[in-house]
């Protein structure tokens, strides 16, 4: 069972996501952000090197894709909500997208 | 430009779809249906190949992954409304999913 993060890991972890766009979801403890690209090849093949991290990690995202963009939200379902799992896979999808 | 489907074409093409679980999304002219899949894998690997064919039609989905769902919707931005584009795509990725 994957933990909740307490405030401290919270504030601590979501300073500098939200420095790189991330934001909170309006509706529930979870984190969200849209990508965008250069068209629909680069968006789809970022989201297949993001999947196959979400899946090696056995975490995966909530993604809405249109044309050149993928929306993302992030949450851990197990947890109730933010978990370390989370803020890794955020990053790793910055890092995908640079 | 691609020209939106008249009432004839739209009802002879509508009714297997319809057969098929597509159905009208409840706001604007475009048709929406969830595949589901046995697993986030599976679900990623039909998009992948989905999204090939989207971008040989160039016509492309919106849809919403979450784990093993797709939540598909089909429509012509540049007719306002479903057109042949939407209709053929639809057929395609049902095929894909059997």
């Amino acid at each position: 069972m994957t933990e909740k993060l307490d405030q401290g890991a919270r504030d601590e972890a979501l300073s500098p996501l939200k420095d790189a766009g991330w934001e909170m979801a309006a509706d529930r403890d979870a984190i969200t952000k849209t990508f965008r690209f250069d068209s629909f090849v680069e968006a789809f093949g970022w989201m297949a090197r993001a999947a196959i991290l979400a899946e090696k990690m056995n975490h995966h995202p909530e993604w809405f894709n249109v044309y050149n963009k993928v929306t993302v939200t992030l949450t851990t379902h197990d947890a109730g909500g933010l978990s370390h799992l989370d803020i890794e896979l955020a990053n790793k999808m910055d890092t995908l997208s640079r």
